[in-house]
């Protein structure tokens, strides 16, 4: 049975093998309240998840241990099982879908994991563990539907009335449903008063629905790049204790996650995965109730593909006007490049690729399209050197 | 004179102020050594400039108070400035060349201070703000040739002792001086087997060749993207307290810099400016004797623009083989670019950008170019795209 006494025996296990994440005041992110992260992406392997596997794996049987320990991931649960297998000394064994991120691949590799690359996804993988379970007699570690692992991640709660005794309320990303478990039950059993939030990526809302219908849905598909999240069908404990203890879930859109990932980056100078800045989406874009409430936003992880944090950025960068594509018609004669060019250097944007085309079918014979790639302020910057070019009398016919 | 009761008192003073941030374990840089993250990246204003800045404006007379202060900076002491004045009450005034990034100017404007934003270079800015000075009698902060400025960036080192007290070695970066005179002279006297070590952009490595010249020296010019360091001279204090008090200094390349910066992203969640990244890359490319050391490396700050991370990212990835250009000589038939496209999606690559352009003089009238812009694995994997598109008869004419 899951008792504060339980969790704060995981702590206690906990003590010499992970990080006491800082808990950082923003002074961005709050408004009319006060803003804290729990930095749980600076948690070594990068999340919150080797809490729950470390707990759950040293309190095995030496005969269990002996056997050693599966687990199905693409992600943060592959390497906090890896990790807590090599502190524990036992054996670990991977699933993996083909289709992972290389650098999740080699993090999970790189803890000592024996890993098995599945051809296919997720479900692919979990068909072949299951097989391997049945073969080996090894334990399977569940990512969040066990009361060990659920022990585990209520860890994070302990710390955060310790570094915030007079904490109001509490922002949670759920995706299976067990980091908030362990952080609502141990809240709302050693602080009544103080609110628990949950937040999920619309795309992946199978709590938020479960707990709006009052029983546990499986969603048809998860579609977010919250991909720590994606889970078609919450736990049965996981959903048992957040209809008890969890005050609300709110969604939010991965636009609005990756406004926050970008947010993250810039002002707290901190990578968060989509996961990881589900609970920052909700507070910038005021989904809870937070009004002069002293806040913690778990930011439960970091471990985010550089190539998707760069397209992150990249649209980011776009969409504040701080990135712009511009085309603009003009007739096939020489100097028009130059005058363009010397038009936007000398309105002090950055031009960082320009591609020069003849044009299609509708266009007459002697114009051409150069298309524009800048680097500008803002939007206002941009739309001065709109201003400018068309009042030298080019013609912009398309942006983004 | 610099004492160390001076830097525990700066200690005191800043206590309500900064935030003692956190000293973080890295196992991905540590080799045969323990390299720790002291993460002022983390630090409020997103660098240590805030600490030397509020105790020296903290030591001010009431009367100097009245007449407010002025900072010339692009960057963090701006920052720095703007919030310690704030924080004390009075005005400031901040002369900024037109050409910092914008995200800078709005952080320092949103501390509260008055922008003067001057045309041209630090030293129009700078120009500019000596005259002020001369106008209003207001008190002139300077960035790091001040011993108020030294002691409060020394409190760096205060922590360090109490966060690791068997810490073997502190890598610095510099810029003027200001942080490692601090953090030198308090570790020197305190703990004086401990080795202190600085790091200077190879472009802006003013303090390197004045130490090995034994005098102060002046570049002509400074280039590095570390723009937090680009000093063209070392401070007359900064530069006695180095002589006597500094190890050894190295110098990295941008190049190098830049690979810190992304490692920090991907392995430790950290962003980092190319300032605060210097000490770090100083350890990865192995230039300081740190075998069997525990070794802190300060990450002096974090204020880095988006845009300019989003390049550093690109190129890093590129470098890594992880995106890459490449460009296909191929007939222009009906066919090929669909044969070509599956090839690539069957080894796994995600293409992100294609153009297809009819040749120019040096081709064939029936040739043409397919530029193609793909994520790859890492580099074994972009080979094996490239051998299977040479099997299939394609002719890879450019790389990169």
């Amino acid at each position: 049975m899951l008792t504060t006494e339980k969790v704060k025996q995981a702590a206690e296990m906990l003590k010499p093998v992970i990080r006491k994440t800082d808990l950082i005041y923003s002074s961005d992110l709050s408004k009319n309240n006060e803003i804290y992260l729990k930095a749980e992406n600076l948690q070594i392997t990068g999340s919150f998840k080797v809490r729950g596997a470390y707990v759950k794996i040293a309190g095995l049987s030496d005969e269990q241990k002996a056997k050693g320990i599966i687990a199905c991931s693409a992600g943060n649960h592959a390497q906090g099982v890896a990790l807590s297998a090599q502190k524990s000394g036992i054996n670990s064994t991977i699933f993996i879908p083909s289709t992972a991120p290389i650098s999740k691949i080699e993090a999970t590799r790189k803890y000592g994991a024996q890993i098995r690359l599945v051809d296919g996804v997720y479900d692919d993988a979990y068909n072949e563990a299951v097989k391997f379970q049945k073969e080996t007699g090894a334990e399977f570690i569940h990512p969040f539907d066990d009361e060990d692992v659920i022990a585990g991640q209520g860890t994070i709660a302990l710390e955060l009335l310790e570094q915030l005794p007079d904490i109001d309320a509490v922002v949670v990303p759920i995706g299976g449903g067990g980091l908030i478990s362990g952080i609502a039950y141990t809240i709302k059993t050693l602080k009544p008063d103080c609110k628990v939030y949950g937040v999920q990526a619309a795309g992946a809302g199978s709590m938020y629905h479960s707990i709006e219908q009052h029983k546990r849905m499986e969603l048809p598909s998860v579609h977010t790049f919250a991909d720590g999240t994606a889970v078609k069908m919450p736990g049965q404990k996981t959903f048992e204790l957040c209809e008890k203890y969890v005050d609300k879930i709110v969604t939010v859109t991965d636009d609005e996650v990756a406004t926050a990932i970008l947010t993250l980056m810039e002002r707290q100078k901190l990578v968060a995965e989509g996961a990881g800045a589900l609970s920052v989406a909700a507070v910038m874009f005021k989904k809870l109730p937070l009004d002069n409430q002293k806040t913690v936003c778990v930011v439960s992880g970091g471990n985010i593909d550089v190539n998707i944090l760069s397209r992150v950025i990249n649209r980011g960068l776009l969409k504040a006007g701080r990135r712009v594509d511009l085309t603009i018609e003009m007739l096939d004669k020489p100097g028009q490049l130059k005058e363009v060019s010397k038009i936007i250097a000398d309105l002090g944007a950055n031009v960082i690729r320009v591609s020069h085309n003849q044009g299609g079918e509708n266009t007459d014979i002697n114009e051409c399209y150069l298309k524009i790639t800048m680097e500008t302020k803002n939007l206002r910057h941009f739309c001065e050197i709109k201003h400018a070019l068309v009042n030298a009398g080019y013609k912009i016919s398309e942006e983004r």
